[in-house]
């Protein structure tokens, strides 16, 4: 059984909290929160406390407080020499203080206060200074199903970028689909089905050999009928980006006839 | 039970034929290709012809072909006054020649060759110009488990363009990730859940809603590391470009302090 002090009282800390409730190879020993009334309602389950020097023991403490309190949080912590983790995908794990042992624990999925969370979909990337810490934060991982993945610094950054290009940017693009339905009458729910099948293609596929469409054909009069009917300016620089971007990865630019005779099976 | 020709062996007319044969509300009387070895496999199943002029009789025939060969291929057909419909976004109703009951039955789906398709995630946007040829169309679309959706001009060349955003440039933002981590020897696999999940969140939240991260919050230091960290200028590119779409949509973007005030707390 791992013991577990969680720190914070936002979105990541409440579903840890759940989910290792859940679990019987973990337990959280204390939550602490600088403002007690986000976790009031919890105490009766777990001990409760805003007062960093009252902190108890426990294996393994879990920051997931916002990305900037991080750093100064961990200073604050009133012992040495006991495992201490962060949540982030962007603060760097030196960033800790330099007191304690070390090591992120990032769960690379979105969460929504609210929504439950099924922690078998949600991959833990984790990174240490010692190895034997690994293994500890490898088990707490698995200890509420979900898939461990040890990284390094640079590993992790890439990651949690690339997930603001999977996340963020690609509920813009289904935004804009809804400007551009939405402003033609038309019902975005349509969509859908379409949403959800080009990420379930990735699953098995990889987004090289997933690709479709005009862009992927280099079909110009289709490229040309799609901007001429876009009304916003704005969505026009979009689609023009994006359709240079595919060109460019699967040699359908003017130019590279080689590249292009290269990927035309594909 | 409505009979069927279907017209063309690419991936739609391929899944519709299987679609159909499963179907006891549909059939398909005969299958033309003018490739004729494309379906030869089927030929114990439907009768197979490469001979326009020999087409049967159908309540609909259905040209699943390359957009830019439906409208010449309806002017070759030998017989007027019956409803043909082809099954493309892009091109129009009006495409079709005027002897004929013209109608567009435009799965907006991704096909791929050899994936099995479920008809029931397939939404079936119908555009006639008689009204009883739409009743027609939308039983043939609920024979195969689909959804209709009855659409004019607008509304399906919308949907169509939307659609490249939500298929085509997304997965090319899949791509990009697989770039980014793939540079970094990070493994892209670590972010299929949560490509997944964002798919899966706006199935029930607006996509406005379920927007979440850096741009959103406009946390400048955030986005500024993150533009430091991308290697590839076309990277870059299009990251500052969602960055500051997302920041047009949620009024994040410098001098526009009173929508930001409106949407700080969605
Ligand atoms: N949300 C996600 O989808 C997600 C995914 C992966 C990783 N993460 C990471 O997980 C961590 C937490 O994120 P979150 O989404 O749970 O944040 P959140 O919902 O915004 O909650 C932030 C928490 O941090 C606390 N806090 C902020 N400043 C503090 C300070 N100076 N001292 C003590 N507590 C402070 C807040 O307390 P008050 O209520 O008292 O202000 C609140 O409990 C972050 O590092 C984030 O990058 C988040
Ligand atoms: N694929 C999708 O995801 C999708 C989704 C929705 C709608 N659509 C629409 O469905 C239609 C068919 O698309 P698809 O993906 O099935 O195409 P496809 O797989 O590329 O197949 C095209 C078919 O059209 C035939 N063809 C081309 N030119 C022809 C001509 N001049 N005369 C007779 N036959 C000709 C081809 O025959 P040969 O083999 O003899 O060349 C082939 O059977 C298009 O309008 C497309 O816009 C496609």
């Amino acid at each position: 059984m791992i013991s577990v002090v969680l720190i914070g009282a936002g979105n990541v800390a409440t579903h840890l909290f759940k989910a290792f409730s859940l679990s019987n190879q973990a337990s959280v020993n204390q939550w602490y929160s600088r403002t007690l009334k986000s976790i009031e309602a919890y105490k009766t389950q777990v001990e409760i406390t805003d007062n960093l020097s009252q902190l108890k023991d426990a294996d393994v403490y879990i920051i997931a407080v916002s990305d900037d309190a991080i750093s100064e949080l961990s200073s604050k912590l009133p012992f040495e020499d006991r495992l201490v983790v962060h949540t982030s995908g962007s603060v760097g794990i030196y960033d800790l203080d330099k007191k304690l042992k070390r090591g992120v624990f990032y769960p690379l999925q979105t969460f929504t206060k609210g929504a439950d969370v099924d922690f078998s979909t949600v991959p833990i990337c984790i990174e240490t200074i010692k190895k034997t810490d690994y293994h500890i934060l490898k088990q707490l991982g698995q200890a509420i199903g979900s898939k461990t993945h040890r990284v390094n610094s640079d590993q992790r950054s890439a990651l949690h970028l690339a997930a603001v290009f999977v996340n963020n940017f690609t509920n813009q693009l289904y935004r804009v689909a809804h400007e551009i339905t939405e402003s033609k009458g038309a019902e975005f729910d349509i969509l859908k089905p379409l949403i959800l099948e080009t990420a379930n293609k990735v699953q098995d596929l990889s987004p090289y050999v997933a690709q479709t469409g005009p862009a992927k054909r280099n079909d110009k009069k289709t490229i040309k009928k799609h901007l001429k009917s876009l009304d916003s300016e704005h969505h026009r620089t979009i689609y023009e980006l994006l359709t240079t971007s595919i060109k460019k990865t699967h040699g359908t630019s003017t130019g590279s006839a080689t590249k292009r005779s290269i990927t035309k099976n594909n």
